[in-house]
């Protein structure tokens, strides 16, 4: 029997360079929403020259955009294709699902970082960028994976799927699109930013938007009026409080390490419009996490009540009740069995490659996971190389090390989930 | 000598259908901040036709825009004209403008107004809509001013300058150019909405603009990164703080029936840019109230001492201190004697007219008054028929009666200051 692992490691310190150079591309390519054909059309012809069955579309159709599960602030996708490269295998063994998105959020204010967002800069052995770590430097270790197995002359039984998808940041419409399409397998990996730790639980979450009302006067006589900004904070407070009652009675094992598990994150507020008026108006968007097995029905039920009792904090939201609305996004939370075959590969194949345990931890975020899982009848586990603390942030990274190492477990595990037909060539 | 008191209200009585026509016209054109040509020009036409000599242009130079107390959001003034009309006097008396201010501010959400905010609806006396009160029906009452004694056959000896301009809502662009192109006077009169209080006094204010800093993160780890949303609430409640201590070291008479003399308001808030990402930038803007007689650099000052000493109640604040900036309107305070002589015709006018005392009292706000007292020499006294409560506020309104009886006040206040000529006409 080959040593399987030596030979990959090999092949990747190999190919190392190159492969840099190319996370360098994917994060210089700002592939925030609407502007990911760029990206997705390298990739797609990277994926051919790899001879893979290469599909490219751009999503539409009423299937898609009245799913149930369908979320997006737009309705038609021109300029962001989804990609799928099938990696056919000898037949009998067990597929496998390579998920990864590249749509990335905007870089924030540009102000806060080092560097331009998008320079792909490489410094002590870190790629910086934004979609650095959320989760081009994810998609790399899949590729490098099916790559390394090639070009050490492997074929394998089962079809391996690399799928390069849109619109995760915005709800998985990109993933609920190649379901639909028909791409499904006997399981997925997921290489999200996780610090390698593998999370086979997902937090789900949901955005909503608030509107708090004010009663409009001139700021001069203030005091006849009544400040939605100030109301908009009392509802702060109260979203906060919200967020602690959940988090406190979940026992869930795995979230024991996280500060706040399912957390409540108001992202936007926006109100008023003249300074010297008494604002009458504040808008808030936010996301609210939902826990591995918790009904999303049940999570909006708790905001709605606990909007409700504002009334209690201050007469003003009796009369003016704050509007709830749940829009644009949403993720499925997921949940895996501990015990299920492929976890306790990436276990065995983990420990293997690093020398040390891994940790299994549920994820503090929704990852488009829950939707294979919940609607292709594909388990889906998210483990990958990103630094969870830098996604979303300033002066993202990720370490290259990490990307290789991912590389080298996914390979191996694919060796042993899908089975081994033929090669290596000697 | 002419019972002027009966022949004015009289003659006022046989206009008041036309005269209430015309201030629905005046109401039912949206002059918001660049949309005030059509009122403007309708205005001249009207000046034109009393024999006034009208000038009607747009303002603009490098006098203008450098001058020290010009402020605006812009800098050129296209579809914003201003509109003097003069009244030449016979000669030997003193002259008075009568200045108002023709733009209005946005509606704010038209969902909270009861009618279209440009309605000009009339019911149980009031006339309602946008402006109304602040300050087209103002405006009215001195036009009808000069037109009464018109019609009654009346020369006065002063001039009588109508002055109707643009930018009073962001600070006083349009009066300062009207005092740069030369218009000044022996005192003026500004039917601002105060209820028919007169203000020898007004609070001054300026505009400005606090930048809160937070760190972002993903929403999901939001713990990782710092909300600049929550911090702003921190930076609210400084501010609330600050207004209290300005409050309530204030011992001026005049201001005694005030719950907030000189009010420090928050309009607008604005930060994050996605639901689930932690916000790392909110943007405040408010107007802050100066005293009569305060300088507006010790108020300035003061601002600067209460945003530093948030880091005693937040270390963040230390890392990342809030910025301030003065941008936008300003509005000089004003500060007339007591004891003016146009202050004891107003108060002798009043008492004649309505049988009560006149309320003399500070304005709680800033008018173009502090700018005409200040630069042109001609100290200015606010007084005028509309609802101050309203003013700025959804489903504003101004009672009709009040507009004929402030018409009724100056005209006869002009008799007096400016003294007669001729006339009335049998």
């Amino acid at each position: 029997m080959a040593n399987w692992q030596a030979l990959i490691r090999e092949q990747l310190e190999k190919d190392r360079e190159a492969s840099v150079k190319l996370l360098q591309e994917w994060v210089q390519s700002p592939s925030v929403q609407g502007a990911e054909e760029s990206i997705q059309k390298s990739i797609a012809e990277l994926l051919a020259k790899m001879g893979l069955d290469v599909d490219l579309w751009v999503m539409a159709g009423e299937e898609l955009v009245s799913h149930p599960y369908f979320v997006s602030p737009r309705q038609t996708f021109e300029g962001s294709p989804n990609v799928v490269g099938v990696w056919k295998g000898a037949g009998d063994g067990r597929s496998l699902i390579l998920n990864g998105h590249v749509d990335v959020v905007p870089a924030g204010d540009y102000a806060q970082w080092s560097d331009d967002p998008f320079s792909g800069k490489v410094a002590d052995g870190k790629l910086y960028g934004r979609g650095a770590t959320d989760m081009k430097g994810g998609n790399l270790s899949s590729l490098l994976a099916i790559s390394v197995l090639q070009k050490l002359g492997v074929r394998l039984k089962g079809d391996v799927i690399y799928q390069s998808v849109v619109e995760e940041e915005s709800g998985g419409a990109g993933t609920l699109a190649t379901i639909l399409r028909g791409y499904k397998a006997d399981a997925a990996l997921i290489p999200e930013p996780t610090n390698m730790k593998i999370f086979p639980k997902q937090q789900g979450s949901m955005w909503f938007r608030l509107t708090v009302k004010g009663r409009s006067a001139h700021g001069g006589t203030r005091y006849e009026g009544v400040s939605a900004i100030e109301k908009s904070m009392l509802v702060v407070q109260a979203i906060g409080r919200l967020e602690k009652e959940r988090n406190d009675r979940l026992d869930d094992p795995l979230y024991a390490k996280l500060p706040i598990p399912i957390p409540i994150n108001i992202g936007v507020i926006e109100g008023g419009k003249w300074p010297s008026s008494v604002a009458d108006l504040v808008k808030l968007e936010g996301r609210m996490g939902v826990a591995p097995g918790e009904q999303m029905d049940d999570a909006k039920a708790e905001m709605e009540t606990a909007l409700q009792r504002l009334a209690e904090v201050d007469p003003w939201f009796a009369e003016q009740p704050v509007e709830l609305e749940w829009y644009g996004a949403r993720w499925v939370p997921g949940d895996v069995a501990q015990d299920h075959p492929l976890m306790e590969i990436l276990q065995d194949k983990f420990a293997a490659v690093t020398g040390e345990r891994a940790i299994v931890e549920a994820s503090p975020w929704g990852t488009d996971g829950g939707l294979l899982t919940a609607l292709a009848d594909t388990p889906a586990i998210v483990v990958g190389p990103g630094v969870t603390q830098v996604a979303h942030y300033r002066d993202e990274y990720i370490v290259l090390d990490d990307v290789f190492r991912c590389a080298e477990i996914f390979a191996l595990t694919m060796l042993d989930w899908c089975g081994v037909a033929e090669g290596p060539a000697k």
